[in-house]
């Protein structure tokens, strides 16, 4: 293997440190492979979107043309959607792409933006939901909807507690045999029978755009790095096993949630942290991630 | 009341600190408020208006797809409209959440971006001036195309000075009955009875994009506060009191020409002025409204 | 003529420290000119392109609606075609535009990112080459797939070297009799007869999205000069003398890359690089584009 220090994703016995490591060396990982990432997402996140994805050392591609969509995601590495702004020719992209990377085996991201009371981007959702996402990320009042325990939130704004939407996610990791993330000022996530709670973070992460969209193609991006993980989740002998995947998307929450701490600290306001933000995916080193990580696993 | 220091619109008589005093306090309403504010807007200026309502306490919703915006024009507190970029779906979209704004007695901005010499968004305009926008906003030569006394600007740039146009802005006040603002290096409001000149500012806000646009939501988001103030305005006893809108239409002015200022001090160039002006927008207080504000009342 | 030290464009014999005193001169015009761009770009780099713009000193409008781009690409001083997003409805714009920029013989750029691969924007890239743009950017994927060399790249980043594709971009200037300029470490520019190696630059544009869009919409700001220079054209007796939109384009490439060394000189991390690129550009004056210049002719 082409890492020195490559580490096998976490087993239902791991601790919070073996957690933290395995997402440490994850971002090593991202660095080297440096994988393309398809982003279909909101016109008013794209940029940021980019800006991310190319700063922690992914390769962004925002391929999202009826036509084009479906064919990029076949070579991309991952791909991730988000239905904030679900124009009608980007709506028909979205599902181009997700039935391509589903297809094609290639891990993809759901972000069902402010579903719920919004009836075409909720329609699409459910469209998206039977394809089974491998990882969906949301806030609360999101992940309720998606799941169709309430009408979603106002807005773009939860208005739904994490623990409220527990059950909910983990109804939907089961329904989806995927990852669940439900975002909030304790992150929580789960696999259906794992469950993690990530506690890094800043307010300040509420108070930019595109903060919660971007962390969706940060997702996207630790996904890619999957099949280096499938030999690994074949030989294990445990009957239930951690997926793959939850080790990874809880490593794209860690490394980005640990880089807003680190962005808050120089940030004087929300304008100088977006900016920040971005300087720190670029410097974040695997030692911080090791230490700074604020994890909780449940068993 | 909730707020120990609320302060009624200005009246008639009122001096340039009564507007000042009642801009600072809506201020501090807003953010206990955090309206939520529609905005359809261009693809240039949709992240930097997003960021600039979050930084001042707003909670942003970019929801222009046709079939979804109507329906959120009747949820969100206000609405604001910038035809910067009118593809057909956006087009359409801003139809249907003006009619369910107005339907609703929701606030709502129009800011029509180059009109005049572009036959589409022109037409887009009239139609939207046939509902009478509560706030009109535009440049001189925005202003004099919408009230059909000129053709229009070089494109987003006005050709046409402030004064140019201060007819026209009464006109279409008074074909309105709402409020319209002429931007510029001293700005022009009107309800079409009281006049205020506001002289706040800096030029770094030419030199950034979006800087308009931004103000247009801003307004929206200050006009969200309306309901407020409304049992205020009909137990007034003179026969024609400044509208309430007027005064949080000239609060949005202050407040943002205000933090541009502030901005501007510690900006070495336009870049930098962007993130700075989301910054000051997060922290600019009552204070700096009331002892900043440059009004001059006419009447 | 108004410019005090106006200068002529290069000839074939001129040295590298004229072609830098030509970019210097040409800057100092721009600024004075302020020309109208239209720049039609995709929805990840619109902001930072109309910043760039504005910070250069030229008028950015990102009209891209059918109906209404091609009446403003008779008005603006030139024009300037990004391939990255080809939604449907700004396919037509593009071609729209296109049409109108060549009937007015307004200067316009043809960036035609991501081609190859995804056949939509390829097709739509044949149908602009046919109109033999008067100057096309891209980077050693996109020029050899351009020129019908090979497949492309990998999504937005190339996968051949300049080097690779110096033949590709002489075949395609002589094919438009117009300027191919290939991107990469050392930027390779050509007019069909002459070669520049321009070799100002940082690594941090790769890590920041729309660096390489932006620079085409700066390409099409020189390149709106070129009205000021064609009488000189007409009166050379040289038979193949450098085309004027040679030197403009490289007055672009070396302006951009100049100040982005600049800016790299005070950027912690891209973030602060994208910040600081705006600020730069709103600073560089003629001196450090005569002294920093670093051009190769060949002849």
């Amino acid at each position: 293997m082409p890492f020195p220090h490559a580490l096998p994703p976490p087993l239902a016995h791991s601790s919070a440190a073996d957690w933290a490591a395995f997402a440490a060396c994850a971002l090593e990982r991202l660095r080297a492979q440096a994988p393309l990432v398809q982003s279909i997402t909101n016109r008013v996140a794209a940029q940021f979107t980019a800006n991310i994805l190319l700063a922690l050392g992914a390769a962004p591609a925002m391929v999202d043309t009826p036509g084009e969509a479906g064919l990029f995601a076949r070579m991309a590495s991952a791909l991730s959607i988000n239905l904030g702004t679900p124009v009608p020719a980007q709506a028909d992209a979205v599902l181009e792409a997700a039935h391509a990377a589903q297809a094609a085996s290639k891990p993809w991201v759901l972000d069902p933006v402010a579903i719920g009371a919004l009836p075409l981007r909720t329609a699409l959702a459910a469209q998206l939901l039977a394809l089974r996402p491998p990882i969906i990320r949301g806030n609360a009042s999101e992940i309720l909807a998606l799941a169709g325990y309430s009408g979603g939130g106002r807005g773009v704004d939860a208005t739904d507690s994490v623990a409220q939407a527990r059950q909910a996610a983990i109804a939907l990791a089961e329904q989806t045999q995927g990852v669940v993330a439900v975002s909030g000022p304790v992150d929580f996530l789960t696999d259906g029978r794992n469950q993690l709670h990530l506690a890094n973070g800043t307010p300040l992460l509420t108070r930019i755009t595109g903060g919660g969209c971007a962390l969706g193609a940060v997702m996207a991006a630790f996904a890619a790095l999957a099949p280096l993980y499938a030999p690994h989740a074949a030989a294990q002998t445990q009957t239930q096993p951690p997926s793959p995947l939850l080790a990874l998307t809880a490593a794209a929450v860690l490394v980005y949630t640990i880089a807003a701490e680190q962005a808050a600290a120089h940030a004087p306001g929300p304008g100088s942290f977006a900016v920040q933000l971005i300087d720190q995916l670029a410097w974040i080193d695997a030692a911080s991630v090791r230490e700074r990580a604020r994890i909780e696993v449940q068993r």
